[in-house]
């Protein structure tokens, strides 16, 4: 064992470890307090907080993406869920909250995370329907508290079992931004890095800057930064030659949609960054919560891929860079086959080697 | 044989296939006449020619980029060597235009191509001293041309050798622009593109834009959609779903240099997009003219990898788009090794497979 790998022993709890921002809190009690969240339209340029003491300002914040990923948002729909209950009548308390439940839900309503808060929050009131309106605002905040901490149990769990592969080497390539600003944790890929860096490890973080939306260079670069971790922006294209010059002796990706088999659907570009990795003799490691995995699917060719509008590639950020008339050709997300994971970390334990039994074994259990 | 490949053999001469759009041309006699240059720095969204009656004009558009790609810049400078023989004294005629040789030279002291044309057109000059200046205008005038026409001729050489592979499939992938606009005529990588489509031959062509500086999506898309041939353009980390997707049948990109043993340096992304081919089983070619290579390097981890600035990563888009005080890394070129080539098609003939022996075979003959 490493002395990195005895320093991580000693942190047991996520006291220890902070995402570097807050993406979602309570700020006050259950009555007059309010739910802040990071703006994140505004990174890197700007770190601004949006309080939100209306169910229409957590409504908009959804909508239009000031908090995103899976786990962030579904920790700012728990405490909307308290917001919500601030603004209704108490005469006909439960039946106005679940309309307000139904109204966060429209805010993205693909979000699966967003309506399974919703709904929990629901459930927890319904169960309660004879307390005080006052009574049930203060058992659903300690309900979202619960979300949080749940959540951020989950990252320091993937982060606890990554930090060791993190810790084995000095240069790590990620892609997109599976990070603290997409949980209500320490993220998922960067899980981890916080861990790795907290108990003293010292490494490179090599961010693609994954286009088109720049997840890499916009977010993931600006948390890392944050927290001190030594970060460094890079072109999409440009992961190959960093491979090629040694600086890199592990990638770790986040994951939208796992499929029984292990194939990992993620942001675009990821499939291709695995086969670098394969070509350079480097593990590749997706980092996700056991929520992702959908056993329903066999494998991954079952996964739907997205096509995004022309828009994001031609005139991507401020300027148009291809011609009027141009196409494009625009996948959201790709599959990395299970055969170019190396390992799949997470908060049930590792899935090594990636294939259908193990998933099961580690997932279902 | 193919009908495709059978039309390919009535294309005889470079007076069939012409560039898209001029990007250097001589309007006028020797005397009164000016070079007229494709403002490249305005693509893709406008088409300005800028007029060049003064040395100065010329010196300008070569510094600033408005002029770009070796060929390119060659024919460009020996077109100029004549506007600088119109303002000079008849006195001291010689004297006067080696000056102006030099002046020309200094606007991009790196390009090789730019003192090449000066020097060549300066010595056609000393061969005729005898003559009146008049008549030197009018000899560096159809040297020009010459030059120009030598340029065509490379292009459309390695265009007849690309277009039967162009023609075994329906879609090509490229990276940056080793285009029309790089050229006097119509390319290296786009040459088998332009001769294939003049043949009938129906075929899309994906553009990566090629980050940091999108030469793919502002150039290489604009030209081939400007020439009618189906252009798409998709970020570069999307070059590998795209392979997945089977809608690649081959990738063909331009060099920068190209060691003895076939090592090609490329813009930043070639190496990785080879790498892409190969685990698709796709074949990978690379296509520039014998004046690309460089013997004297044996192979090509001799070649020194540029670092370009940071703004280009971190605010290249028009705003910035990556945290204030981050770091990057930013190579311009890589190195793609001559065992990820499948050939190397030259205006001297196809190098195939890549190695020492078959690179001296060709490029020496």
């Amino acid at each position: 064992m490493t002395d990195d790998a005895k320093n991580l022993k000693n942190i047991v709890g996520p006291e220890d470890i902070k995402p570097p921002a807050p993406v979602a809190e309570w700020v006050g009690d259950s009555e007059t307090g309010f739910l802040r969240l990071l703006d994140q339209t505004l990174l890197p340029e700007e770190t601004l907080y949006i309080d939100c003491s209306e169910a229409t300002a957590v409504w908009e914040s959804i909508r239009r993406l000031a908090v995103r990923g899976a786990p962030a948002i579904g920790v700012a729909a728990a405490y909307g869920m308290v917001v919500s209950a601030q603004g209704i009548s108490e005469d006909d308390f439960l039946t106005e909250l679940a309309t307000a439940g139904q109204y966060l839900i429209s805010s993205r309503p693909t979000a699966v995370n967003l309506e399974w808060a919703v709904n929990r929050q629901m459930a927890r009131a319904d169960k309660s329907s004879d307390a005080p309106p006052a009574e049930i605002r203060r058992i659903l905040l300690d309900e979202a508290a619960a979300i949080h901490a749940e959540d951020e149990a989950m990252c320091l769990s993937i982060g606890r079992a990554a930090a060791p592969l993190i810790c084995q080497g000095k240069g790590v390539l990620t892609h997109c931004n599976a990070g603290a600003l997409a949980t209500g944790g320490i993220g998922t890929a960067t899980a981890g890095m916080y861990v790795a860096h907290a108990s003293g490890h010292v490494f490179t973080v090599y961010c693609d800057e994954t286009r088109p939306l720049l997840q890499g260079s916009r977010l993931t670069a600006w948390e890392l930064n944050l927290a001190g971790i030594d970060a460094v922006v890079i072109t999409d294209n440009m992961a190959a030659q960093v491979m090629r010059e040694g600086r890199i002796d592990m990638v770790i990706t986040g994951a939208d949609r796992i499929a029984a088999n292990g194939d990992a659907a993620n942001k675009i570009g990821t499939y291709g960054v695995a086969i670098l990795a394969r070509h350079h003799d480097i593990p590749f490691y997706v980092a996700a919560p056991y929520s992702t995995f959908d056993l329903d699917l066999p494998a991954g060719d079952a996964i739907p891929i997205e096509q995004r509008g022309a828009e994001e590639i031609t005139e991507g950020f401020g300027r148009r860079t291809a011609p009027r008339d141009i196409k494009t050709y625009s996948p959201a997300f790709d599959v990395t086959p299970a055969d170019l994971i190396t390992a799949i970390i997470t908060d049930r334990g590792v899935i090594d080697p990636v294939n259908t039994d193990n998933v099961r074994k580690i997932i279902v259990a």
